[in-house]
């Protein structure tokens, strides 16, 4: 099967994206011989997968001839977790600007919500309230960003540009124009008790998780707002709505969860200060992200380097 | 009184501003005679009157040597409206970065509220739904902007920044980087049915007033959104409403309204695809805005050319 065709790829994605990606992947390269996953074919065939950030690493075991791994998010905690993706396949994440774009409009949206009392300003049209509240300070309102990679890059540029004083944070010393940098646990506790809101767009690795807990949450100066559209595990959520209660913390904008769909009895649903959304804040459209994955198929085929690699060790 | 001293300059603004008023005024010109309305002293002594944008016209005729009125905002609709201004007696209006900023971030706020479905994402969350709606699409969300001055000049270039394709319409052709412009009742003609998503930023003059009624209502594409932060005498409420009611426009969001305060029993406050704010987009912060003023007032003096000076003809 599929020998007299180009390279066989799986695809695997939820069922609602499998045309639109078999359909871009194959308007981009019609050689490619596309298997819609499970039907798989010969497994010996398979050189390539393209799979949703929560396919299961270890059936790719089933491929003894797999030599690229694109994952279809940003975000590939799920894929490098125990027992991560066959030992010497090279996995490669999207970076995409329909992504980027995506995460940094529900930035700007949940800042813009918190700086601009809009849970007030509803809370009051609900009561037939007129009232003006003090004038929003954009120039005082500082904003802390945790992660400086190409969405937290992103998101910094666009605050700036708001007129917002940005600060971020990242593993690894970074240098932004016009964003005062911090790295490292003792950059993380210089930062914090000036950010006013606190937006997450980090990586999720064993470093990582757990970090927007309690030592964190009442190191923020108090009433500061949390924003977080990088992953659930990211978050402690009894210290979340712990310091939610008590006035810490006077709003968060959360799109991740752990687990996720997010349960029904969840705390978070009701919550007035909390502002769900589906893990919607950024989602891959097939025909933006398309191209660069063609792209590394190519050059795993050529054996030339890769694009947007993940390195295992850094866990992102 | 005030003899011995500088320029006698009238302040006439809401209780709760005019400490903040005399205090930034005086703290750039301590020469000023500062005489706080009602208490204005002699009234052959007053030059220069810095007054709310609803001061009453008529008072100001006590003044027999008045040369200067500056209104507190950026809109003079309520200066122009009869008897108007004294005869002769030029009036300034502000034009302000931190209001200009204030309008910007207001614009965002809501363009981005409409364009990430951020109404039915609150709905989802309250019935506790997960459920990921379609991408939005930036690049194809058409942003219509009516007025081109200052405030809607930094929307546009703002909104052209995030990516969103934006055309602008004023009452005369101009040219903005990037913005397709349209001008005269043709323009508008010709704009309207391409802007998913319009803004009104026009001065209110007898020309746009109830601009926002049935007639543009209905040249907008099925489902368009209508922010207006101008005047509430842009809009025709009851067309708005039965637009709102029938789907032609999917949301509102709405800062301004004749009468101000919204009546308690109007639809809007309950209406739950509009979004009222209490004339708080743009709020004068006097520390901001006495410059220009004290710049006026040095220049009224010197004779030289005022700045940001009303055309009462044309009414902004």
């Amino acid at each position: 099967m599929g020998t007299a065709r180009g390279t066989a790829v799986l695809l695997s994605t939820r069922a609602n994206a499998m045309a639109d990606w078999a359909e871009a992947l194959g308007a981009l390269d019609p050689s490619l011989d596309i298997r819609l996953f499970p039907d798989a074919g010969d497994p010996a065939d398979i050189e390539a997968a393209v799979v949703w950030t929560e396919h299961d690493m270890a059936e790719l075991r089933r491929y003894p001839n797999l030599k690229l791994i694109v994952s279809m998010g940003a975000g590939v905690d799920h894929l490098l977790r125990p027992p991560g993706p066959p030992p010497g396949v090279p996995v490669a994440r999207l970076v995409d600007e329909r992504l980027t774009q995506g995460m940094t409009e529900w930035v700007l949206l949940n800042v813009l919500r918190f700086h601009r009392q809009d849970p007030e300003y509803r809370a009051q049209q609900a009561a037939r309230i007129w009232q003006e509240l003090p004038a929003p300070d954009t120039a005082a309102r500082r904003i802390g960003i945790l992660g400086l990679g190409a969405l937290g890059g992103a998101a910094a540029r666009a605050l700036r540009g708001l007129g917002f004083p940005v600060m971020g944070w990242s593993r690894r010393p970074k240098a932004l124009a016009d964003v005062e940098c911090f790295h490292g646990a003792d950059g993380l506790a210089a930062m914090a008790p000036r950010a006013d809101i606190l937006v997450c767009l980090l990586p999720l690795t064993p470093q990582t998780r757990g970090i927007l807990g309690g030592e964190l949450l009442r190191s923020l100066p108090r009433g500061a707002y949390v924003i977080n559209g990088a992953r659930g595990g990211h978050v402690v959520d009894a210290d979340l709505l712990r310091a939610l209660d008590t006035g810490q913390v006077a709003g968060a904008a959360l799109d991740v969860f752990e687990p996720e769909p997010l349960p029904a009895d969840h705390p978070y649903w009701s919550h007035p200060r909390v502002f769900v959304t589906p893990h919607a804040a950024s989602i891959t459209i097939p025909r933006s992200a398309a191209p660069q994955v063609v792209e590394n198929i190519r050059r795993m085929r050529a054996g030339r380097p890769l694009i947007n690699l993940v390195d295992p060790a850094a866990g992102y």
